[in-house]
């Protein structure tokens, strides 16, 4: 008798990620004990050695709960069943900066990543799912902007691996049930104060609901569809900057009048964050004006954008430079 | 004392969208008493004559409700008092094809493009707003497709504009009311029948609750970064298409090896739906399959298509005949 479904769809999504390693590497799962990251766990530790691979566990400890840490010790008490050892848990101390989700996050990675550089391994998984993606393509939605951030979150990451992109929260929770694993449910994961949690309880139902089941499938389609759309983009965009990019980081107006408009707006932005514009304070409406210099050119005065850059057009070319005005 | 501010909205945004028409053209709109239309409808017969442009109107009666009939005379009635001369009731019989919202709309887009031929007009207004492209895109999120379904509706699109597409609902409600002029409201709008309907009254509060207020505006603006991202796309299609397409209309292999799946994916559609594909049936896994025989290749059999046709590979060629098994 084989595995349970659930179980065996999680071992196989497993196996899809990590076919590329050399033998012998060592795979890291970043585990909360939530069902997500507990399933990817198992299935990583009874895949691994079938693989030639070598699997450990890190689970981080934000403190910001009573018992995060004894649910740490927990989980490192655990992972030897699981079949992953080394197994660490990572105390990290949570600041303020740009809001507490963002601070947890940060912190977070920053905390993985330094411990699978001490320990040498090829890469982290993590246990981000397809209602995961659903609930990131729906919060980039509300920002407006297009397809690389409707992309969500890439499958490969750096040193960071989502395997389990494809697969439902239902089936993750079914393979700890189907492996007698008791999955650790964060209350935060329930706390309306937290947007993702609103879109998880309130949107996506109402969604389901107003158009039919498999909206989360749906999302998570469009989340693929729209990162090759983008990637494809990119690489034009880059063709395009390189080849109309003097020594001084300017642009040639008439190289960036030829091509479409997704082109150029991606070389105007890359040129600005180039120049040192804020990347993540660069809006549409800033891509805009600097793109009215080469569409709709008389004359206008030098367009300031955020980070203290400023962008004119003098003898056919885009100039970006620090703005002596802000 | 200028106009009020929604008024002027409306006119300001008919003005840009006619910007391009010749002296005496003749634009049409089509109108069916709703605030979105009407509102528009006042704008055009405002806007064309000191633009040089001659306003007319067309609404259709589609005899499914009681009262129909007297509602288009009423509009044509009103018509010469808005500036719009002609004016024209469009009596239709909605078939049943693809359901009771796709053979209505089939039959009133035929009718509005016989009459625009029959009166000679360059174009064709239609009302939709900020609030229909937001909606539109949520539709469309739900089947999972890509940066061109996400691109919603265009501003133009053959003979019809859409000049509101930046401007709210509540605008088009405000400029009818400091018009005089009382807005129809068809009892279709709020009937929970329609998945649009649902969208409207279920989906979009709840984003808005759940996300903060500009949820349509930030679904209105993904459209237009959607739809350039797609055009882009497409273009750089056509060329690997022109490129890689052989006299019996297969595609070389090499050539779509070179490029990213985005492009890829395109030029496999497109060479499939003129080999006869049914464009409407052709979904992801169909072009997935087909893909595979690039991306890879262990000699697979023909993948069979919606609409009868088969795609093979042979000898470095993707050939897209009848599929003689189907």
């Amino acid at each position: 008798m084989g595995p349970h479904p659930a179980v065996a769809d999680v071992r196989r999504a497993v196996r899809q990620s990590l076919g590329d390693l050399p033998p012998g590497a060592l795979v890291l799962v970043a585990c909360s004990g939530g069902a997500d990251s507990l399933a990817l766990a198992a299935a990583l530790g009874f895949a691994a050695p079938r693989m030639g691979l070598r699997a450990g566990l890190l689970t981080v400890d934000h403190r910001l709960q009573d018992g995060s840490a004894a649910r740490a010790a927990d989980l490192v008490r655990l992972s030897p069943t699981l079949g992953l050892d080394p197994a660490e848990a990572l105390e990290i101390t949570v600041g303020r900066a740009g809001g507490p989700e963002a601070a947890a996050r940060d912190a977070r990675y920053a905390a993985l990543s330094a411990a699978a550089q001490r320990l040498g391994a090829a890469t982290v998984l993590l246990g981000h799912t397809m209602n995961d993606q659903a609930e990131t393509v729906l919060l980039r939605l509300a920002r407006g902007s297009g397809s690389r951030s409707l992309a969500g979150m890439p499958e490969i990451s750096g040193i960071y691996r989502r395997p389990l992109l494809q697969l439902s929260r239902k089936r993750t929770r079914e393979a700890c049930a189907a492996l007698g694993l008791r999955p650790w449910d964060d209350p935060h994961n329930t706390d309306p104060a937290y947007t993702r949690v609103r879109v998880r309880h309130d949107v996506l139902p109402v969604l389901e609901t107003a158009l039919g089941p498999g909206v989360a499938e749906a999302l998570a389609r469009t989340a693929r569809l729209c990162r090759d759309d983008a990637d494809a983009l990119d690489t034009w965009a880059d063709s395009v900057y390189t080849a109309s990019c003097g020594p001084d980081g300017g642009l040639a107006v008439a190289a960036l009048e030829g091509v479409p408009a997704a082109v150029r707006r991606r070389v105007i932005r890359r040129a600005a964050v180039s120049a040192g514009a804020s990347a993540s304070a660069l809006a549409a409406v800033h891509i805009d004006e600097v793109e009215r210099l080469v569409t709709e050119w008389r004359g206008q005065k030098a367009v300031h954008l955020p980070g203290g850059v400023g962008a004119v057009r003098r003898y056919g070319t885009l100039i970006f430079a620090v703005d002596n005005l802000s």
